[in-house]
């Protein structure tokens, strides 16, 4: 036995399990709770239960939220004859901080992966291809641009071509800030392949 | 609004407080939880309560534990002669996992810390002088070798000396592994003071 406190150990195993935390970060979170007032020992613990007890999903575009619809969703104020596709529920949160997107979203869920198993039934595919034959004007494909991503980009954009619906795909190219000569090839392959006319 | 639900984004507050977690962390935790099973979660939460319930102060040593005494202070098997004393109950872990050191501890909670107000009367100096007087061979002080450490080990040596009990420094010098090349100039100065004959 090493620690003098079990308790304090099972709290160091669970913190451990989360992704990128180590035993010594554990450690000093732990620490950290035990010396911290109650209150905010319960506002994190309920914070947790919270987040498992009251997110659902929301029944049209499959993101995170409080409330079903969600706020996008049901937002009047939003086109919601734009459509920006996306993996993850993280995606939805990276384009509203750009504030750069006044439409509305669909969230598939992944992307496909044929090693672990994961198929176009896997995704929220076939709900996309409903909401795009309830005359949607335009749909972007914002799936990351990794192989994974691109493919399940393409497959997403042969089915819903044949609907007569616009479908388009995120720019891929040199990042704002970024620099030519660090860029990798696919990168600059990508952004001589998008350049657009002056 | 950025996110679609504030009770994730309550979530990412409370893991923000963490010492280390940035907001980026926060919401890579958070987002796993929301992933993870009911169970787990469940396991989480209560272990950060638990750890606010059911750890206490050894009235003996001062370290954290689940009982009182706490498992060193009650193990008949250790040398209750020989005592170390270290700032926090991280160092006494420290200690246990090197397995090099056979008798028990006593935690003073902090070092001296004039910016912050933290003097004598903040620290258990007087419960150690209380155990050194109840015959005690040898009290190691393992205070950090920081100019706070080494003033509160040099304040507490000169508090023991006229008890008659033997007061140690632990040893600093080259850490086992390390480099001569790279040590600094205070290590090295305390590593050719410390010594010792072949």
């Amino acid at each position: 036995m090493t620690s003098t406190s079990a308790t304090l150990e099972e709290l160091v195993e669970q913190f451990a399990k989360l992704p990128g935390i180590g035993r010594k970060t554990a450690f000093r979170l732990a620490y950290h709770v035990l010396k911290a007032s109650p209150e905010s020992a319960r506002n994190l613990a309920r914070a947790i239960l919270d987040v498992k007890d009251k997110i659902r999903t929301c029944s049209i575009c499959f993101n995170i939220s409080d409330d079903d619809p969600c706020p996008i969703c049901g937002d009047a104020e939003r086109n919601q004859q734009t459509l920006c596709v996306v993996e993850e529920p993280h995606d939805v949160l990276a384009f509203q901080r750009a504030g750069a997107f006044d439409g509305v979203f669909h969230v598939l869920g992944g992307v496909f992966s044929p090693l672990d198993g994961i198929g176009p039934e896997d995704l929220k595919i076939a709900e996309l291809v409903t909401r795009a034959k309830n005359g949607v004007e335009e749909i972007i494909l914002a799936t990351n641009p990794t192989p994974e991503g691109e493919t399940t980009a393409l497959y997403i954009a042969r089915l819903l071509k044949p609907l007569g619906v616009k479908v388009s795909r995120i720019a891929r190219g040199l990042p704002m800030g970024g620099d030519v000569e660090y860029a990798d090839q696919h990168t600059l392959a990508k952004a001589l392949e998008g350049r657009t006319e002056f």
